[in-house]
């Protein structure tokens, strides 16, 4: 294995802090206990080096001695071949893990990240594309909370990389009030987001952007 | 290997099909090549099994043996894993096409499904909740042109799951004339849909559908 490394942003305004991609690559890394260091791209000016490397601008992405990897699910599926923390090792654990994953990131976070920015943008919400967006996500919680009723993990009856990802897709939702009619994905995002690696992982991200603050007021 | 069985709708109505999800499926298992069965889910009564099996009362589902697996990215996955056809089989290449379908999946789609689906809806489109998601959609699509104006396939250099859910998620882009602007998305989508795997698994999808509408026929 080569050595990890997670390229972040060197610093983004406060509102996404917190929430910045690189959140989950960490989580998945302090989860499994792999070493990594973090490194950092640009925010405000994205050189060509950053699109080579993510080709949409965004973060994080990981390198691994001479495999890079972009997109948080592939990175997480990536780590998830790399410890057993991460996911189920048998077939049929591992599919679970697969599907619940796409699950968050296709069938839940279509419906929430635009439901979350449109709250994030102050957008008055009386358009039909707001109605749109809120029936949309009211399905898909509607869905999740009949699964998260009966369950404690989404795959393989154990916390797996599938269950950091819900987590993470749904904590935006929560930021703006949308979960109040779920208690049992509330439950569920309050035993995720309780977890010790999550703590550290998100405690970082705040620290490292905080760092930044400073190093621009010390430039200034 | 068990025998693969693809579970779809029995029926829908006409606006969606050639789009719905299951074709996806269709056409990987005849890229590579495996022998496969259609089941069916009946559309307009979804019942406790079919939530048993797709939680969202969605389609597709695939069953393998003893294994079941939905979301459509998954389940592209999984089959990637039982064909080269569909997966490089080298390290670096699979990275590259589980970037590139999460890119497909998390990136791109979570702007073009709500363009798309505010256009099939024929909302106005003056709200500002539809200029974000035009925006939104805008840059994904500047920076996925890019790529593409370099290279022909997503990943490995070789076709893969990567460029069939790329395609399948620009298919709706286009119908609603949103690829204009983009002649290397365009060429692109092009020569994916050109492929005789789509061709034949889209005329399959189509034909399924419409010998329902004939069964229902003559059952009125």
């Amino acid at each position: 294995m080569g050595d990890l490394v997670l390229t972040t942003f060197d610093w983004v305004p406060a509102p996404p802090r917190g929430f910045v991609r690189d959140l989950r690559v960490r989580w998945a890394l302090e989860e499994a206990g792999l070493a990594y260091r973090v490194a950092t791209t640009p925010f405000e000016e994205r050189e060509a080096v950053h699109f080579a490397q993510q080709p949409f601008g965004q973060v994080p992405w990981l390198t691994d001695g001479d495999i890079t990897v972009f997109e948080s699910g592939a990175i997480l599926l990536y780590l998830g071949d790399k410890s057993a923390a991460l996911m189920p090792t048998d077939p049929r654990g591992r599919a679970e893990a697969m599907e619940w994953v796409f699950a968050a990131l296709n069938s839940v976070e279509m419906a929430s990240l635009p439901w979350s920015m449109f709250r994030f943008m102050g957008f008055p919400g009386n358009a039909p594309e707001a109605g749109f967006v809120d029936g949309f996500l009211k399905v898909r919680l509607e869905r999740i909370e009949a699964v998260l009723a009966s369950r404690e993990w989404l795959a393989g009856g154990r916390f797996s990389v599938a269950d950091l990802l819900m987590a993470d897709v749904l904590r935006p939702v929560d930021r703006f009030e949308g979960l109040a009619a779920y208690p049992a994905c509330r439950a569920y995002l309050a035993r995720l987001t309780g977890r010790p690696a999550f703590k550290k992982a998100h405690a970082d991200q705040l620290a490292d952007f905080a760092a930044a603050d400073e190093a621009r007021a010390g430039a200034g």
